[in-house]
């Protein structure tokens, strides 16, 4: 438990749009101070001038499959369904532990050297998943994976164990999808969820084909058939949302729901465009989402937060010009309030201390006119100086304090002779 | 002029998509050797153990506004026309030479840490653009920058005298686009164009206002006229390229045209997206823009070119799924051979030495399944560790040796305050 301080910064802390000069004092886990340049007699571990640099909340990835590294650039040029059934599930039929932790390895590395410091992660073989996690230090949320192949024997237990593991682990009520799992299955997650008062996330809307299928089968979208089922009484959403009529987004407004976006790995795969403005317009929880980096094919927010805010300039009439601001707290609060980090949302005393520095002298980031239009507009993983989860610095000028990069690299590369 | 030795390296060299083991030599501006690890006893200067990483050529910049830095975040969330009235031109005519100088300066030193190694660029105040560009050491290619505000009585003159300044610096004849020009000026400079049986480039249907607006004046959209005015007659191309019919792109395979696409820009001022399925379906050549940071807000290439291989998909029923070696050919060979740099295109002995190192041990770079994939869909400027232009090495591990960035970001921090 060390006691840091981070003085000679500007300082956004997603309380509001505006950064201002300032320094960050940390104490163990937690933020003590946050505010103007101030005298004290603590005696800090670690004093770091950071030069004019930029501090702000880590970013959150809010839909990932972590794991899926092993999957990059290995299956392009092809859309979901065939990519899915063609490419990607006859590798994960191999896939074991020691596959997930080390891919896993590889994606914490990506993470943090892309100033993500907290990820909502659906996909298989927790436990290895969770050692993994804790051992980079990262801050991992399980979404719970079920569908017709399986899952629904251990989600109560995942949910119940996961959520008792280490602090930096917690676990939420999910399921892939409607298209992969039956209305049997659902109901049983909806009692579960009913039982523990808890949310419950899926993919939803992800390509019209979807829709369409769910159209058929049920007369109503994936989002109608969820509510109807009891599966948003307690709160929650969904990832992508691409395809969402008015009444889909009422039911998103209504229920207080989050939605996380995907806009490269949609891009990549065919499924079309999100509509972040339309949701924005409600007022509905917003955040942001790389996917996983077989479809993407990065782990990289930054790119993901352009898209994201200026695809919708093609579907509106003289242009969207969605506000920057609000996709930055997309891809900050929002992303923690879906994932239920309250503590990791923005810089305040008693947060928790996930923190990243911006490179203020890197030329993309000159002049500054407009700090948080820079970061959305211009910012690239490139840009990122300094990662820190729970007061712990994890990566620093290209360097990580928990994650052996070159052992990571090795692994990997061995595995992928087995797996390819 | 020395010898450099790049060793123990990965080599891409664009002549065809599979990267092999082996080493560069150069000697001053060329390069004397592309091949297998091979013994010699010439006495380096230096010699550079890569480690495994990636020597490409340098990415090709088509087309750009590099002075218009100041611009970055200055001025977000509008149309064309808006953004370039209301806010751009006002302060454009505030910009002196020194202005120029300087906020190129920045634009130099993003590129450099971009992995760019050259620029096609229109704009203003070509002396000072040019002694940035030499004092930098980057590769400039001027476009002419005629329009009915400017520029026909030096056009000639500086067509002559770019092209005889100095090895970096090029000039290529050009005008803005049809809607800022004149249809006496484009005879003009289709006249000069036959004396020179020089190519021609412009801005063309960018938005379909323009083309809409050229309908209207003309009967035709822009690329007919121009054709009609042979402007095209001698080659050249035209950038953006969104707003394109089939006669239009029969045009540009018929005459050997070439198209630069600048998708962050179109998507952020709300023009539209570029199919350049279209056009690779038709052979013609194709190359990548940024346009300027004023209205990006990057000069990322990687970015745009993952935006230039996936937004097709939104617009092809099940996905255009565009092959991203043939993107890559663009950001490097389309690149050149747009810019008339036919000795900076591959990585060949006799040719240029204008080369990055990529980092193959960044986290996003691994496993390499498929290198030139994990390039384009992957890739960001964070994984450039070098960058090298005619043999001079301009940027390396973040640090600069021709361009003082704190003096930079100083001069243009204070030009700032009299400009906005």
């Amino acid at each position: 438990m060390s006691k840091i301080r981070l003085f000679n910064a500007k300082i956004l802390t997603m309380k509001d749009r505006e950064a201002a000069d300032g320094e960050i004092w940390i104490d163990g886990k937690k933020i003590t101070y946050v505010g103007a340049p101030k005298n004290t007699d603590i005696s800090f571990d670690r004093e770091i001038d950071c030069a004019g640099d930029l501090l702000m909340p880590g970013l959150k990835n809010a839909h990932t499959h972590t794991a899926m590294t092993f999957g990059r650039s290995l299956a392009d040029s092809a859309s979901l369904d065939d990519w899915l059934h063609k490419h990607i599930f006859p590798i994960e039929a191999k896939l074991n532990e020691d596959n997930i932790y080390w891919f896993s390895q590889l994606g914490y590395a990506e993470y943090l050297a892309n100033g993500v410091t907290a990820c909502f992660d659906m996909y298989l073989k927790p436990d290895a998943q969770a050692k993994s996690a804790v051992d980079a230090g990262f801050r991992h949320v399980f979404c719970g994976a079920v569908n017709d192949f399986g899952g629904m024997d251990t989600l109560e237990d995942e949910y119940n164990r996961f959520n008792n593991y280490d602090e930096l682990v917690s676990y939420q009520l999910g399921f892939h999808a409607e298209y992969t799992t039956s209305e049997g299955i659902m109901k049983q997650i909806s009692e579960i969820s009913h039982k523990y008062e808890a949310p419950v996330f899926a993919h939803v809307s992800e390509t019209k084909r979807e829709v369409d299928g769910c159209i058929d089968r049920y007369g109503m979208s994936p989002v109608k058939v969820f509510d109807k089922l009891g599966l948003y009484d307690f709160g929650g959403g969904g990832f992508h949302c691409v395809w969402f009529d008015d009444e889909d987004l009422d039911i998103y407004q209504k229920r207080g729901l989050s939605a996380a976006f995907n806009c490269c790995s949609n891009l990549k795969l065919a499924s079309g465009a999100a509509r972040v403005d339309r949701f924005i317009t409600r007022g509905v929880n917003i955040a942001v989402g790389t996917d996983g980096a077989a479809s993407n094919n990065a782990l990289n927010m930054f790119r993901e937060m352009f898209l994201l805010s200026t695809l919708p300039n093609l579907y509106v009439d003289g242009g969207a010009f969605v506000d920057p601001y609000e996709i930055l707290k997309a891809g900050t609060v929002g992303g923690a309030r879906m994932m239920g980090l309250d503590d990791c949302d923005i810089l305040a005393e008693g947060k928790q201390a996930d923190i990243i520095r911006i490179d203020m002298k890197h030329p993309v980031m000159r002049p500054v006119n407009n700090t948080v239009a820079n970061i959305v507009y211009s910012g690239h993983p490139g840009i990122v100086k300094m990662t820190m989860i729970a007061g712990n610095i994890l990566y620093e000028n290209g360097e990580y304090s928990t994650i052996d990069l070159d052992k990571v690299i090795d692994t990997t590369d061995k595995m992928m002779d087995s797996l390819r």
